[in-house]
């Protein structure tokens, strides 16, 4: 039985770690007690809960730890992946701070100065369904962000097969669910605030808006992306505009991402006339995606739904984990 | 004091013009009983609703009705606009009846034949900000589609204005409530179809795009639409996209949208970094237009926000009331 | 025309009084700037706001202000009120600052000292339906608790004509929607935490409990109470228990509450069978009652319905100002 | 691999049905098509559901199931379970239809004659806490409801302890999600009707109060029931009234809590101070109960929560199945 430390197993994609591990036949949950908090009063009699250590690369050594787990702020993964890596366990981190190529791309997006330009270069990104043979062997895995997950998984194929109009370029109008804010209380992600409400947010400037330029292949200039709220607590959907004269019909083009995609076990895809919903991924981590493609027009729409807190965040961490520590690469997350 | 009929009054738009009118200064509300239904028992003690009397041109005609809404299905409305006109009143229909120009173009987007070819070339499409001077005069007035609104108002000064690359398209991203499905149960709109979820529908081919194009000015291969369920009550917010090598920031096209709309009472605008939400228009006949513009990639996006059942509605058919009856455009609706 | 100063317009119920406020044909409201705080950029073009004072005694007095609303926590009431008194206006405090009769009984339930016993002593408990002579004169109204009101306009008819069994008591269940808890962002009241939940605070020891007895009548071995959280944004319904051999049938029970409310405006009686909700007294300062009567076993249900921002909070305290300073008391409020 | 068949598998407690089975290792789910049905076309590609059969004995039979559950309303479950249990299944019933002892109790308060007299006499009522060695042999098992499971795993020990005074009764005001209601679309249900709503319906007189006399051993006259509806898919809590003067304090009434479910895999104890929440149960089979005592007054409450589709149908069906069919009582339920 391998032993998996979560640090931030208190935020919303921690507690999933958390919960998603706690299935997993292979491996047994650590908590990584980072900070002093108000610990809250147990609840439960007689509840047992998983295993806890200090968040210190001694402890992680002498408990053999084989992977840890970063559910952690960007400063806090850059501050604490040398440490665990140094103490024997793989890094596999969910923040954004090892996404990205260079410490200049970094800065400009996430607005802060990177304070570990080696680890960002060894660092393998974790979309198993495009980098899949160098997450096996990686050290360090950055895990992907939740809107660019969804995004590349939908855009990339069309991207490779040279079927979007690049000059017209994508548009990806996103909506999420409010656990991907974070747990941390806040006016934007009050009840009051959210409930019968939508609104956008980030227009064309989202941090995220990197992670897929750099994954799909488009450029700045051939991509629009807008991230917006919706008042439920967990899902990801978005509609992805193109236009193309190289496809016939929305048959052909679902073919492509078949073929694309064939033997993937998290990807799904929609008969023509149907479509996902957020209902349908729901604490999976499934990618569900539908396609539409007006020949008349030569306009298409993609539209692809994930779980944030799962396919999103801890369940693509766990099939991480599963490729880095030799598992199957579904265990746990069927 | 004039007197208004309402026939759909139990739907959600009629029941919203039953409120409105209830406080309007000039206007009475008169409700008009299409059919035998299900009497509710009465609820409230002592309680005294608005006057009924039954949906028949004899009965309009005697208590001198000066205006009937039509808050009712499409081929409901075709069935009772003639008698109501020929009773004196003036119509103003809620459904899709009479908002497009041909009968050819009503069955292509409708999916079924038009039964009053003379009164569709009579009808004048309500919105007042585009259509003023003809509505006052008007007998029959054909209320906009909800999504239409939003979508018209924030696309067509892009596209007088010349502004837009045609070439490239304007792409509109809209989601609504559940209200604008109706008040008839269904499985798609009960309550646990829809809370906790997110989804598109008619994708590319909704009916409302037909009105889009006829108001903005677009031609059909210039246009994408989706329209897709947010779980709440009320409210339309539209995300629309363009490119453009002819203006150069947020400010500029503020400008724009700023000289074509003084004096609107109903437009708002937003400052530039600050959006529109639903909760802003909920319960309110504006419509709230926020826009970004990165100059860099010639990329802008415009957010329209209104509420489906007030500007999408109920709402602009008292705006055209007041405008046919003579009232100042904005009472009962501040 | 009147001003009225309002300190927490920021928080949910202030932002309610303002809103009524600018309806208000006699009164005129003006933001008082209680701190310094990260004012929020503006958002709409154009817009303008009410009038703005500093919220010292001085500014009040220069202005004139009739009244100042307090939609403070009871410290800062207790803290404000005595400047403003001194200032020449009339002060309605929305906290529960002073609410109870005595200082030992403040200290009690609220956990901390009350640092102004004297005014304590002087105001004048704000529940017209049945203190409307005393708010009339009063310098100081204390405006009730949002659960008590609906608790005692509901209990109170049945302890005074004798027909609850007190020996057994009465249960008063109640759910409040999460506005009720402020705007202040907090774990418990993030959109996460919320949707899709439900659970019980506070259960027979909430602080409104005092106010319950005192308006009621009842004797606290006679009363139980439990708070809950109910995933909506605004409303308070609750549902009281008894048990009776004096009453006979719920006609029997509701002539008793006809007899009590009377011409009251802002109370409505459910015919047998109908039952209020929460949607039928959503932004209104309506308080809805039904009940139901087993006649077999002697048991009697009364739900009691109301929003908590406006009966509860905002609606209730304009109400009391139409009173204080002689206006028609349903001015502004229907 | 044994075979279970479900009849109502469209519905949302027979979905949870076969959810829960599809991860059960002992059993296959096969589903029984009861009626012609609009078949929904399929929507995800490659995707493979589970077998289906012809819902008839001879099928039955033929596919030598081992049970059949009844997702169904009553009068089909009483025209279904006949030849299920010729066919040699074991029948575990969803409905109310075997719930009650004779067929007059069933008549009252189920308003229709009962067609089965003698399968009443013979069923078994599948709460496991309190029926689990009649539970084991039984060939008809009449799964309980869902308010029931949560009213007397919180009642039947103070019942039985003799602890809560009788004479004063015992209040148990119940809330619960939508999907309660079942899947037929109904105005009752609509989205809009639920959403920032909450009402209180079958005011002492609902169905299930028959099966709480039953199990916890209350008389009528000693026991109030309110049922309402939260606006939230899932789930059902209960807050309990009632007055001691046996007990002294929460602890103790804990201790006699604990004493009764000690060994018990679902029933789940909260510290004093604690509550259980909805949240806490969504998708687990387990009761979550919690308790307060003011010894000062007598007065008790108890909180019970379950998850109306699991511990409150498909989980409790399943945990019968476990039980009658000889698997561990929590195979496919942790």
């Amino acid at each position: 039985m391998e032993q998996a430390g979560i640090v931030g197993h208190r935020g919303y994609s921690g507690a999933e770690l958390v919960r998603i591990l706690e299935r997993h036949p292979g491996v047994e949950p650590v908590l990584l007690e980072h900070r002093e908090e108000h610990h809250a009063a147990p609840r439960i009699r007689r509840a047992q809960g998983p295993k806890q250590l200090p968040c210190t690369p001694e402890a992680v050594e002498a408990a053999r730890l084989s992977v840890v787990f970063l559910a952690t702020p960007p400063e806090v993964s850059m501050e604490l992946a040398p440490g665990m890596l140094a103490a024997g366990a793989k890094v596999i981190d969910l923040s954004g701070a090892f996404r990205l190529r260079t410490s200049e791309a970094y800065s400009r997006w996430y607005k802060e100065p990177h304070t570990q330009p080696a680890l960002l270069a060894e660092a393998v990104y974790g979309l198993p369904e495009y980098c899949r043979e160098r997450i096996r062997p990686a050290r360090l895995i950055s895990n992907p962000g939740c809107y660019p997950t969804a995004a590349n998984l939908a855009i990339r194929p069309l991207v490779e097969a040279g079927v979007a109009d690049r000059a017209v370029g994508i548009i990806c109008d996103a909506k999420s669910g409010v656990s991907g804010a974070g747990r941390k209380p806040s006016l934007k992600t009050s009840f009051c605030e959210v409930t019968e409400n939508f609104s956008a947010y980030s227009i064309l400037h989202h941090r995220h808006v990197a992670e897929v330029l750099l994954v799909s292949g488009l450029e700045e200039r051939e991509f629009s992306f807008t991230a917006q709220l919706i008042p439920i607590d967990r899902g990801i959907l978005e509609t992805i505009y193109f236009r193309s004269d190289k496809v016939k019909s929305a048959e052909e083009l679902l073919d492509l991402y078949e073929a694309r995609y064939a033997g993937e076990p998290f990807v799904r895809l929609y008969h023509p006339g149907q479509q996902p919903d957020l209902r349908g991924v729901a604490r999976t981590n499934f990618c569900d995606i539908g396609v539409t493609f007006d020949a008349a027009t030569g306009r298409g729409v993609v539209v692809s739904a994930i779980d944030n807190l799962v396919k999103g965040a801890a369940g693509q961490a766990v099939q991480n984990m599963n490729l880095a520590l030799g598992f199957a690469e579904t265990e746990g997350l069927l």
